[in-house]
């Protein structure tokens, strides 16, 4: 049995998470799986009412789950970074969430802003380390708003930090990798301490894998690779703020945030499943948008869950609705979000 | 009357660079420009015959000269970063070049790695930060080796760094932009020091500049966007280390490393031009290297030198040869190095 704390946030997250539900519910029903569901409502609407971001008996309460799966949150009417530090970063850190995970994966091949470029082709996965480095929070101001201010940010990279990040990364290679071969992306040139850190981590880690190949790009260099030989990669593994600026070019590689994927994993405590697109305030409530990310990202959390066939149907099911059309107009088609849901649910039926 | 100090580098900087100074000879000739140039041994072959990577004495020789023509530095007998840092990045720092100018162009359509773009697609300019940041070098290593290691890195953002490049970026694009519009690209919803003094600094002096559009991108969303609609930009201001990122993968989509360069700039001081790519030692000495990044970066120090009509007629000389395929095999020519530069200077003769 698995109990899982449902935030559907604000904007398009309700409409396209509930899709995801349908095709866990078909699940549940039937594999008798056991899940259980229960929603919060967190978010810009509770935030202008309440002044509430994400309260701490909230806080208590997730910990008795399994796993959260996660809308968006966002709202033009709350200053950016509330939201998404007050709940997705701080969500990330108090469980200790230190896999950030990102498929970067082309399903048709029509989506790819590339020339020339084939399935196959773009289709590696990218390990973020996602609870220190530069999002740390640690800084301060110095003569504040005068013309001689300084503000520093620090990037604090752990040992301990580093090394299960990698860890995880090179363990990945090995179960899921096509070769298998990790590369690790840094900017060890420039970063001469925390990025010291991270490359003395990876060799060191590389001795107990030789069976899994081992490369490097810098940040700057990797961008490039990615447009012109996406092929290369298998896993890649990076700290948090490259991490974050790769998987953004990977989910744009890949046609785009319609069907990125986002999972804040801790083996040994509680993970959280998003798609990684934002709120969307602009078409929220209006059923157009576009929830494959979102079922996709269930996927990811019935493959967390332990069940990898039934998340393998799933991604099975996406493809084929990408086949056949059955997708909504910013990718090409002609559905509303709850017609994507259903068409997927009867795919899954007719796959049984 | 000029004086340039040239510093072919290692591997293909002396065969490039001296295509560059084929053509500002030419010039120097034609229009008694009074250019003299003295070339500096820096690089792989003096560290390693001496130990050193940039004296005291040459630092203070080249305070005496009006602007730096840099080939490559780095070399696979030396550990990368050594040669990056003792010399890039330390003239960068010394001659307080605060300004790493990068347009981001596209010469020829087929050079594009994206789908669909046009020549007009791609043509901004990255006004990248140069001085400070991440790159202050400022951090630690704390229990150095041990498990419990930790590792620092500062990134240090002052408001007079900030404020000049902002400034420099805005007046900049009032005098070469299209539309003109300046875009500015931080995390400031993650990095609440540094990036929260880079917003309040860009709206402030923003005030100043009604008639340029602003708009701001969060730095994963960037990337994204310049895949996506690189149109929609003109001139980009952006912090060191998102600089770096965003200009290498602004190459990419330019057509690669072959015609991206890069100006160091001090306007109240000693400036700096190279091409973006490295050394590339497999290809060195064969005289196949691409010249053209090497001859662009001649133009923008003409540019810089006040020679604007020269720069531009430099420029045009490099896309006659792109469009007469009198350039290197790598971008599909069949040209040695030297025939290229030979090319453009006949180009640059039947213009005249
Ligand atoms: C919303 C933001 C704080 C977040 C991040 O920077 O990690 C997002 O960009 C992501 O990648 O999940
Ligand atoms: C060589 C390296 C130190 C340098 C940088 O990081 O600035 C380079 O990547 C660049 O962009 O000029």
């Amino acid at each position: 049995m698995s109990n899982i704390a449902y935030i559907p946030g604000d904007g398009i997250g309700e409409e396209v998470t509930r899709q995801g539900i349908k095709v866990l519910n078909y699940f549940n029903d039937l594999h008798q799986l056991g899940l259980k569901f229960e929603k919060f409502d967190l978010g810009a609407e509770r935030y202008l009412k309440t002044g509430d971001i994400l309260p701490d008996d909230v806080l208590n309460k997730l910990e008795t789950f399994d796993a959260i799966y996660l809308g968006a949150v966002g709202d033009p009417r709350v200053e950016p970074g509330i939201l998404e530090k007050g709940i997705l970063l701080k969500l990330r850190f108090y469980f200790d969430q230190y896999i950030n995970l990102r498929p970067i994966k082309l399903y048709k091949e029509e989506f790819c802003p590339l020339k020339g470029k084939k399935l196959q082709d773009i289709d590696f996965t990218v390990v973020r380390e996602n609870t220190e480095g530069i999002y740390a929070g640690v800084g301060g101001f110095l003569k504040k708003d005068t013309p001689d201010e300084i503000a520093t940010q620090e990037m604090i990279s752990t040992r301990k930090g580093v090394d299960r990040i990698i860890k995880y990364a090179f363990e990945y290679a090995r179960e899921f990798g096509k070769e298998p071969k990790l590369t690790v992306c840094d900017k060890s040139n420039v970063l001469t301490y925390a990025h010291n850190l991270w490359q003395r981590a990876f060799k060191e880690m590389g001795q107990n894998y030789q069976d899994v190949k081992q490369d490097h790009f810098l940040v700057d260099a990797i961008t490039m690779k990615m447009v012109r030989n996406p092929e290369i990669f298998d896993v890649v593994v990076t700290c948090n703020i490259f991490g974050d600026i790769i998987t953004d070019l990977g989910a744009e590689i890949q046609g785009g945030m319609g069907m990125a994927v986002s999972g804040n994993i801790n083996p040994d405590s509680i993970s959280m499943f998003e798609p990684v697109h934002g709120s969307a305030p602009d078409i929220a409530g209006q059923n157009i948008a576009n929830p494959l990310a979102a079922v996709l990202a269930a996927a990811m959390m019935l493959r967390q869950l332990g069940e990898s066939r039934l998340a393998d149907q799933t991604e099975k099911a996406v493809v084929t609705a990408l086949e056949n059309n059955m997708i909504t107009s910013d990718i090409g088609g002609e559905l509303s979000t709850d017609q994507v849901g259903d068409y997927l649910v009867k795919t899954l039926k007719s796959n049984e």
